[in-house]
């Protein structure tokens, strides 16, 4: 059978695509992720969204056509503060409308935020063509998942710095946040 | 790493799915079928659609969750006529809206016609919700497919059956046709 090369060098038929649910990064990869910092995923690579431009990010990524999955460490813009750095050397991330609940049947288990991309400088900065949505654990689950890494009950002080997955989304031009339904299954 | 099982035993990771492009279809599948009648493919399965009704065929897809994929030999209506016979016990298919072509670069390779399912008997059949995309190869590309299974040139006289893939999309309610591009990568 032919067999497609992606990045990764992982063999996929033709047509066989990564293309999971909101909920299945949530389980499959985030929690993972958080609970053991080695884990690797064949399709989500890591990446500091700090250090590169949205535009550079394709090439870093593991495999993806239009969309690119990685793993981010979310770095604190304040030592003590919980507001997230956002900026690169061109321009900002900047969350846009309203957080997505994820759910696995009926429990709460994530985040979703979604963020647009400047150049430039806040509060002048002009929006580019790069969408990305962050997912997170819901507190409970990810209180556990790092319990579960250190042995320390749920209830233990959240780490300084966490991960987060992020999904950049590249679309060509400016549009409506409806696109960014199109690729993603129920 | 986690793996998942699909109805053929084909083990994914989480988040990896069938999800083809028209091209995609066409080269990769409908193509070989029709060059070779023995080919078999993962995620395609083998169905009379004038033997089944829409709501059996999930059960006999080899994957899928809102799409189903199978290879169907077009049945004619007529013996010496180029109607396809649409209809099943419950009701018949009906096209709808403009065929599609469907390209290789800048090559047309095959078309791509959309057909609803109406439960009752023509003209007074009740719309459904269920949804189907027939792919089929462009006249040259087909031919060219039959000569290298038999060894003729060409232009040799076309078979009186043709494979054609067939799609079959599940929708819940009746919706405009724009969705049907929801689940289809450009």
């Amino acid at each position: 059978m032919e067999q497609h090369q992606g990045q990764a060098g992982m063999d996929l038929p033709p047509g066989f695509r990564f293309h999971p649910t909101d909920e299945e990064l949530i389980t499959h990869y985030l929690a993972k992720k958080v609970a053991d910092a080695r884990f690797a995923a064949l399709a989500v690579a890591e990446a500091d969204l700090n250090k590169c431009e949205p535009w550079d990010l394709p090439s870093l990524a593991k495999m993806g056509e239009k969309e690119w999955y990685f793993f981010c460490l979310k770095d604190r813009k304040y030592p003590t503060g919980l507001r997230t750095n956002r900026a690169t050397e061109s321009g900002y991330w900047k969350a846009t409308g309203k957080d997505k609940d994820i759910f696995r049947r009926k429990a709460l288990v994530g985040m979703k935020k979604t963020l647009v991309f400047y150049t430039g400088r806040a509060p002048k900065g002009e929006k580019s063509g790069w969408v990305m949505h962050e997912y997170r654990l819901h507190g409970k689950l990810h209180a556990a998942a790092l319990g579960f890494l250190h042995g320390k009950p749920a209830s233990s002080k959240v780490h300084e710095r966490t991960y987060a997955a992020c999904v950049c989304l590249v679309v060509t031009s400016l549009i409506d946040r409806s696109i960014d339904r199109l690729s993603r299954p129920d």
